[in-house]
């Protein structure tokens, strides 16, 4: 590397360890060299010679979650190229906890962060304001928070889940399952009230709600509150609403189903009620997994740009880091809908 | 919280934004009040008031893995529990990004750091004594490094192997394929060769591959290292090696897959060749899935302990900041053999 920037050796070990002089020319063709193999100082080194700390942070509802698992690694490989190391830190959808990371994170004097935040609305997201106050700029991933002027990377739910309906419908069923729902414990049963508490559910979760309703709409099929499941979003919780809904008089020939753990959930209860996929009853799901290839018959899924939402968050914020003006602007990414063989026309079971 | 601790509004209000003057005695009853309702005053707070930063660092080799997710979360809750937040860096699986996360966290002074280490040996370790030169204890998690006098939370991966293949043997097997195998470009032909190479492998990974060697040895079955997978660990190239095995003139009747990749890859395989799970080939794998119950036979799994782990390194390290003498112990958590329906007698085809 030293003769890669034509510099002796101690000079390039002055640069990278941030000790003693070295001019800025020759400093910038070190660690341009440096760059060009692949070296990285380390952060407290580079800290030390640049007065910058070198890190962002990440903050997401639940790492143990591939989704979060796969924005992540966008953003960390990302950050990677840059010199920048990723710091993350997970909230459990909880917004105290949100708002403890932040400050974490301002405590730690990161340069940016990207945040996939549980607030609903702008008045919960003041922790933001204090972020920028410290000069620390902010990136959305995955959720939009409404009345937040904040750049936000995200993929359109509300589309990707109204046309995924729609290919039930063209397949021709009308009894179709959404799984998983609001978190209420009272099914609301009026449409109505479906959409007020979709607007009020987390931004994803709503939208692909949302979605269900619009496809419905657009095919005149009336909505029915008992093809919704309710309750707390967990495996356990689907299989138990998609075994009720599958005993229902009318029941339903197939559910779309937005998580992973809601579409493992339905395949229980489908398990437990006898029936098959596709044959009995059709599915597609949320977040594609090299499971769905491999289940018989392999499920139709949307896939989520996990690591290209990552990617681009840290693309926007490090836009913001080197001084560009923020944009505010809503950077929608698109689903994949891979099509494999879950989904046939309705039995008469 | 201020009734709870018997002191009035604006005391516990000062003790938790850590301003103004507050009495130790006061102080305490004031946090353990704070605590026993779940208040966490932020870690910009509580480090101005108690001079601790309150933080925790993660280092794992990669996020994106749901095994890392799980030890993750179980090391996040313990640590929020005792009102820590926790960073976590992702290496994929580098020793050189290991270092610098490593003397990011320093940087950034947590008081300690739990480490999945790409680290082979002592020697390729310094970074750790470097943190403790720091006063910040590590503890290793997933993976021991041999010759290096630090605590690790592991399970026993040798013994965990050995017990499966033991099972396949014990249903009638002698043919059993190993997936994944050591990255090596070449195939090591000797069982010697083998045993010094998983030697060198990657702690889990090579500890795995000997408690297949030991099972073998135990019933008397010559090793056939066209039988273990090599090279790059991937979903694609256990698929094609595994397809190479059900080509031989004598495949194997058994497949013992280490990973979730390694299971999809294989199930792959098996589809590509027109076999079915347990009828054809039997299978066993590792890291339980809410998948592997959905599928058809479901997957006899061998389940990690996740969370366990990361709440057990969490322990062990606050036993360490609260200046416990390190014990340098190998913490070994159970893992549990989750039989279901993909084992059974081999076939004749």
């Amino acid at each position: 590397m030293a003769a890669g920037a034509g510099v002796g050796r101690s000079t390039a070990a002055r640069t990278l360890g941030g000790y003693g002089y070295v001019s800025p020319d020759v400093r910038e063709r070190v660690l341009a060299a440096a760059e060009r193999i692949g070296y990285r100082a380390n952060a407290l080194a580079r800290s030390m010679s640049t007065g910058i700390s070198n890190t962002i942070g990440v903050i997401v509802a639940d790492i143990a979650n591939p989704f979060f698992g796969g924005v992540v690694r966008g953003i960390s490989d990302a950050a990677h190229a840059r010199g920048y190391d990723t710091l993350v830190l997970s909230t459990n959808e909880k917004l105290p906890e949100e708002v403890a990371a932040t400050n974490v994170l301002i405590d730690k004097r990161v340069d940016g962060i990207i945040v996939a935040s549980a607030a609903l609305d702008a008045a919960s997201a003041a922790h933001f304001e204090q972020a920028r106050d410290h000069g620390i700029p902010v990136v959305l991933v995955d959720r939009a928070v409404p009345g937040l002027e904040l750049d936000a990377v995200v993929i359109d739910n509300r589309a990707a889940a109204r046309d995924a309906v729609e290919r039930l419908i063209a397949a021709g069923h009308r009894r179709i399952g959404f799984v998983w729902g609001p978190p209420v414990q009272e099914r609301p049963r009026l449409r109505r009230e479906m959409v007020d508490i979709a607007a009020r559910n987390l931004w994803t979760d709503g939208e692909r709600l949302q979605g269900y309703l619009d496809a419905l709409d657009d095919e005149g099929i009336v909505f029915d509150a008992d093809l919704v499941m309710v309750g707390e979003k967990v495996e356990e919780n689907a299989r138990v609403e998609v075994r009720q809904m599958l005993a229902l008089t009318d029941p339903p020939t197939a559910l779309f189903c937005t998580e992973t753990d809601a579409m493992t959930g339905s395949l229980q209860a489908l398990r437990d009620a006898g029936l098959r996929v596709a044959t009995d009853v059709s599915m597609i799901g949320f977040d594609d997994s090299s499971w769905a290839r491999v289940l018989e018959p392999p499920l139709t899924m949307i896939e989520q740009p996990m690591q290209a939402l990552g990617t681009r968050a840290a693309e926007v914020l490090f836009g913001a880091i080197d001084g560009q003006e923020p944009s505010v602007e809503l950077h929608t990414l698109e689903t994949r809908f891979i099509e494999r063989a879950s989904v046939a026309p309705p039995s008469d079971r």
